[in-house]
């Protein structure tokens, strides 16, 4: 993926070069193929919405409360540019809690949501031109390379990692990077990086910038994207580059916020942790931007992230939720194989989805068509299952290898095991 | 001011060329100064502010309760990535019903605040490199034009055309130029264009386009940023370019909001109406950087546009209130004009802000020290008066004619009236 100033820039053009070469959301598009559907009057499992359903996950009732009170205390004007000094102490206090990590308040900077904040931190580091490298399948990083103008450094990743990077496959690309983005638990695959993967990939990490240091090139810094990280499937760890190689404190800017966590996409509240002196530069950036959390949101979160028990009971509600999706997803599609059926999936490890692969290539649906990619695949399933998935294309992947994100977040138990039937039905038809 | 990229690039640098350029905003940096004080005992009457204080404005019931009912009833989910249809129709009726204009629902997007909305505006139409002409003083099209990497032409406007744009002054630098950004009633200076001048603006903007399109150059935009436009004193006239001239709806980006009308800064709802094509890349790339408005307060603010009677009965108690302090300011320093003292005032028109102009000059201070900048008055007056300003400078200005803004947000209506009192004596004590 080139800088977008590489390309031709036509003179009578009504917008930016930048924003003429800007791809839409492919999720959005088949968002919009469903609703068609739906608006026909035909019932569709919506598997596709990387979001909650209220219907299905609410957000924790101290989190509407606190933002319905701060509101009556006239929590109504301008939070001040880096958030309120309750909640970046509040997160100072949860990661130190939690996950073990020591950022002062001054460390953390508030947003209104993760995404602004990995915006943020492309902006703060990143110059056009400069090399971004980021593991495919993952959400969005080749459109942040193009907002930016950067030169994005797409490396697949595989099932025999779980989709997750290695120090193997980076260690290659990191000389003359700029930024690595890593996400885990990873959307689209729900699938946790381990303790050694992710030491690994640090002290490379970690290495490339002493190698740097000594000849004063500009460093090499990790975002780590954690959004999902409360949302874990029981037994499976998160790790952050902090806390495992200390060292990578001052290279690595960490996202996390409510909007997973708390089922609370719509209240638009995230944070960061990282450097003070990059934390400082996001913060004069999305100032500039305005993409501020909501001030009466900000103090309902301070709240919420101090109240542990109440943040644990909701986490676990929540994960129990999940959960059950996910398995009954997950078993529902393991009998299938067992059946010998061309589906298989990758054990959930956490977030909100399961990556299921669906490979009946070359073979023929009962009105004569060959199903030849993962588009015929989707289209199948959507005509004649009325499931609805997305394929890893959306995620950067150039291969029609048959890998799909299911979600979860917005389908109720009974809809996945009927669904889960009709799939059976269909792939069964084929010949 | 030149594009980011044409400064050196130091190879140790933590952060980018764009985030080692920015410049903090200079209103914050005189807000420390005034914490600061504060902090050590010291009472000061605060006029630097460009917010509301609660105590002495507060958002509209039907707002605040309007949110908490949305957050009840579910409204936590990703809002759409151009805003929920109900305000984005809310909006089409009220720019239909208030101001005569007709933008369709599709031509609206709604984001996390009016900023966001000037942010994805330049992102949309400038290329680095382009030229953006706006007039001084004016709020932050610097720190826009840095971001973009664009360049710059900032045009001076005096007090004998209250601080606004002619077309005499712009259209020597139109040709050549992307994007042209006006914004009334005018922050810092709360003055108002009236029809005949953006008239004109509109007439020459319409015949740059009309030239252009015939040799196939790229278009001229307007930014229009009216979000203070519902906050005018009594028989000021708010005018806007497509209203005057039909054919500048094709041209013009029109920036709107909650934050100011309904001193909501904190609540973060704005919207912006334009052509189809350029808002349809806005909402683009604001999906991108994530600065959505929070769903709940989209829902709350759809209820507010679309409640004419109650609407108006806010925005005459607000404006009762803002009239009071700033008719007060205004005939307090209209005495001290007649008296003979270095000082005189801009009538004001709407917004939250009084021009001041305080020009002691070349006099002396009880303690000997002689007044010769900007700087140093706005210092005596926080030393002597303990009374807090901002000079033009904060808005691009250059000179040191004694321009000051006076923003009547967060104070009362004694406190004005005492802080004068204070300003008497100080300004009387020169030599």
């Amino acid at each position: 993926m080139r800088s977008s100033d590489s390309k031709p820039r036509p003179e009578g053009a009504r917008v930016s070069t930048m924003a003429a070469g800007l791809v839409g959301s492919e999720i959005l598009a088949i968002a919009a193929d469903v609703r068609e559907r739906v608006a026909n009057g035909t019932s569709i499992c919506n598997l596709t919405v990387g979001d909650f359903s209220p219907k299905q996950f609410k957000v924790p009732t101290q989190l509407r409360e606190g933002i319905a009170a701060a509101l009556s205390a006239g929590q109504t004007n301008y939070p001040p540019s880096s958030g309120i000094p309750e909640l970046r102490e509040a997160v100072s206090r949860l990661f130190a809690r939690r996950l073990g990590l020591h950022y002062p308040a001054r460390s953390v900077l508030v947003a209104g949501g993760a995404r602004p904040l990995i915006y943020g931190t492309y902006r703060a580091v990143v110059d056009p031109g400069d090399r971004v490298v980021y593991p495919v399948p993952s959400w969005n990083n080749n459109h942040y390379t193009h907002l930016l103008g950067a030169d994005g450094v797409p490396i697949s990743c595989g099932p025999q990692t779980r989709f997750l990077p290695t120090r193997e496959a980076l260690s290659r690309v990191l000389p003359g990077a700029r930024l690595v983005c890593i996400n885990s638990p990873l959307n689209p695959t729900g699938t946790a990086i381990d303790a050694d993967a992710l030491q690994g990939i640090c002290e490379a990490i970690v290495a490339e910038n002493e190698a740097r240091r000594s000849s004063g090139q500009r460093p090499l810094y990790l975002l780590y994207d954690q959004v999902y990280w409360m949302l874990r499937m029981p037994g499976v760890e998160h790790v952050t580059p902090p806390g495992l190689v200390p060292k990578m404190a001052e290279y690595t800017i960490v996202i996390d916020g409510i909007s997973k966590a708390f089922a609370a996409t719509g209240v638009r509240v995230g944070w960061a942790a990282g450097p003070a002196d990059i934390i400082e530069r996001m913060a004069a950036i999305l100032g500039h931007v305005g993409a501020w959390a909501p001030r009466p949101a900000q103090h309902a979160t301070a709240a919420l992230l101090d109240d542990d028990e109440g943040q644990q009971q909701f986490l676990d509600a929540i994960m129990e939720g999940l959960g059950e999706r996910l398995g009954r997803l997950h078993r529902a599609v393991s009998a299938m194989t067992e059946q010998g059926l061309p589906v298989e999936a990758i054990p959930p490890m956490g977030a909100i989805y399961l990556t299921v692969r669906v490979h009946p290539f070359g073979r023929r649906t009962p009105d004569g068509k060959t199903l030849t990619t993962n588009e015929d695949v989707r289209r199948y399933l959507l005509d004649a299952a009325r499931v609805a998935i997305v394929p890893f294309q959306a995620f950067g992947v150039t291969g029609d290898e048959g890998w799909f994100r299911l979600s979860v977040g917005a389908v109720g138990v009974d809809e996945i095991d009927e669904a889960m039937g009709r799939v059976q039905q269909a792939l069964s038809a084929l010949q």
